[in-house]
């Protein structure tokens, strides 16, 4: 079982230094700052460098902490890690794993590779990865770690203390013993701090605490992370359909979830595909990025096609093309702020039927106000250009109907995606902007065809 | 203390209950109803009811319930919350919390009933209130729990398994005892697995544990989420600047403040200054927005006035007006994957003056495909629209010249913006967006009345 040992924090000149003494070939002295750096730090140090770099760097990473240092980086440098190392280092590095860390990494790795690291576990160990292994990455039996302490309920606190004694070290962030029944039944948990302060005497069942929360091996990651956060968890354990005990979460593997979540958001709201290794290859990193360039290409085209609709109307009164951008833009920006919070409500499933009518109400409202506001704002901006009162009020009224146009689509297409199974979040945006550039066009442009000419 | 009961995990009918339950006047059900709730699924059924059926339920709450609720709660419910309770009923609140989570209330609560609770307090638990308020909310010292429990080096192990058992109940989420000399300086961590599996007849020095991550008080909390994340930590002691313990910090508080730096980086990249409440007045909606879109207002102006000055080309070749929003639109979106890359990689300290350079190349690289690839297609497009060959060159040209300025952005804004001590992610994609406009235009329009008129 590995013990992470917690090493000094890493200062940003390490860096900075391991350079300087890999390229003055003083490889021994970069081995001795890497032997004193935490494998999170490690990780880090190499996430920054470029590959001619990172590569002769982790070749003179120790092998006992390489494994480690793979759990850290993000997906993208493991990848390139991985493919510099031979079968022998990745089964020394998987071997210096705890189980659930080896599940971790197989999705990366070779058939050859994972079959060498089966080859090097003991059968004890072999079952376990296969059970942690035969759950879906993202759901609890993928987050689950197997080596737990169990005990059983008719026996005396007295007795568990001996055992604990004689077992030793605890696997790491143990905080609760389970107490199963005999065919391996989960009934509760005895956390050590109840374990230290209970009466010798006592028995299990009568500190066992039965009023949990757990698990069932295929509860989404999401759901996990979400109620680790809402119940301020820091162990749970996770069952199967029968209620048997098969491993227990830990809130630092939960981390890890809301932080991937988090992130996730965060680049699909910037249209990147995934997290890019920093130097990924030009070319991979035009393929990241490809998909919604082209989707946006699409949506521009037709907006595009919408302002050609008019051409004879902007011909006539060219200050329309100066002006149409502003009625688009604005309610581009109003519908994003909408379905932000949307978006967020439905992930905390705080909407439902009857409170919607009410925050569409809301959101029309506000839309109102800021579309006369902003858009009188605009219609006297207008005006002081252009000396043109008709066209002021054309460019009020655009911005008062786009920004109502904004605020139903922000709140209804987040709402519809998700009412049909969809990701609310996904796309919602590109949509929305799509919406009010087109819309924002018709309805400038169409008033002042109706109105002005 | 407070020791928090888990309840059943509310299902998603009990909204609809409740609701049915107070229509009816069955307050006596809703009562129960809540009674069987965990505070943070009460916390949910609030933040999801408009204020005048949430103000009715609030009211059968438990008033000692009701301080978790608050905490669970969005910061602009909670004050919505706190206004219809009395002075009375918030000391109750109060005093059913934790220390910490008192402090956490604090700077919602008028000064009147801030002294109330600090009267109700003993001597003790003021004192220590005193201690965490005298920290800024956002450091570690705002962040931590000041109830630990200390134990000195030199007794055995046995000794400090009595004392336990004499104390009872240790504090809440307690995995480790903090070892410290005889004026309160932190020596070690003595965890509660060590505490269990090692001999009774061992020193408490001989299995305390020595290399461990610590925190000054005025760490910011940032930084400690960061190491929480880094180093999978579940406890970490804070101590003064003579290395005297103050308190210790719990994953459960570091997961809130993950969760607030992703949301507050999630709504400000939607222009929204903070969260709302979802009922929040039409009025206080309006203000929550009002910056972002004045800002965008702005840069939009000085876009429509960068196409103002090219309304003669305009009037001379219409198709200019109804191109050039694709060549600004597409531009600020290659702009925004960049910086969400680079704001990225800042945060993870991953950047720095050498592999600063090439990145650059790298991102000029991709700019240079992107732009002869999709600048390309919408010159054969244009040119299937207009059958102007001259123009579909244009807009090819400015299509790779406004993306090249967009990564050159998008790399150079938030490096700049860091090197200078702002936040790079705050911002930064208005600015981009505004550079990507006006140039998008500029170039494009300037280009066209070079070579087309």
């Amino acid at each position: 079982m590995a013990t992470r040992v917690r090493k000094k924090k890493i200062q940003p000149d390490n860096a900075q230094i391991v350079l300087a003494a890999l390229e003055n070939g003083h490889t021994e002295r970069v081995s001795d700052i890497l032997g004193l750096l935490h494998p999170a730090d490690i990780a880090r140090l190499l996430e920054g460098l470029p590959p001619e770099q990172r590569h002769p760097v982790w070749a003179l990473v120790d092998p006992e902490v390489a494994g480690e240092v793979l759990l850290e980086v993000s997906e993208a440098v493991r990848l390139d890690l991985i493919q510099e190392m031979d079968s022998a280092e990745l089964v020394i590095a998987a071997r210096s794993l705890d189980i659930d860390d080896i599940a971790d990494l197989i999705p990366d790795l070779s058939d050859e590779i994972i079959a060498a690291i089966l080859f090097a576990l003991d059968k004890q160990d072999r079952q376990r990865l296969d059970a942690v292994l035969s759950y879906p990455e993202d759901t609890a039996g993928g987050l689950m770690n197997v080596d737990t302490v169990t005990v059983r309920e008719n026996i005396t606190i007295e007795v568990v203390s001996r055992y604990l004694r004689q077992r030793g070290e605890l696997p790491e962030h143990t905080n609760s013993l389970f107490v199963v029944d005999r065919s391996d039944r989960l009934l509760g948990i005895l956390s050590l701090s109840r374990l230290l302060t209970a009466s010798p005497a006592a028995r299990v069942s009568q500190v066992t605490e039965h009023d949990l929360i757990k698990f069932g091996a295929l509860t989404p990651d999401k759901e996990v992370a979400e109620a680790f956060e809402r119940y301020n968890l820091i162990t749970a354990p996770v069952v199967d359909e029968n209620g048997r005990l098969l491993g227990r979460i830990t809130v630092d593997d939960v981390v890890d979830v809301i932080r991937e979540e988090a992130d996730r958001e965060i680049l699909n709201l910037a249209g990147l595909r995934e997290e890019e290794d920093l130097f990924a290859s030009v070319w991979q990193s035009v393929r990241n990025r490809w998909t919604w360039l082209a989707l946006n290409l699409v949506t521009a085209l037709i907006a595009s096609r919408v302002i050609g609709v008019f051409e004879s109307s902007i011909e006539k009164l060219v200050a329309l093309a100066a002006l149409m951008p502003i009625v688009a833009g604005i309610g581009g920006n109003s519908g994003n702020q909408t379905i932000t919070m949307i978006v967020r409500a439905l992930a905390l499933g705080r909407l439902n039927p009857e409170n919607m009518r009410k925050l569409f109400a809301k959101e029309i409202g506000v839309a109102l106000i800021n579309g006369l506001m902003w858009g009188g704002l605009l219609g006297a901006i207008a005006w002081l250009l252009y000396h043109n009162l008709p066209l002021a009020l054309v460019m009020t009224a655009a911005m008062a109907l786009n920004l109502l146009l904004a605020s139903v689509a922000g709140v209804g297409v987040p709402y519809f995606r998700n009412k049909f199974g969809r990701d609310p979040a996904l796309g919602s945006s590109v949509l929305i902007t799509a919406i009010t550039d087109s819309g924002g066009f018709f309805i400038f442009l169409g008033l002042a065809t109706l109105f002005l000419l």
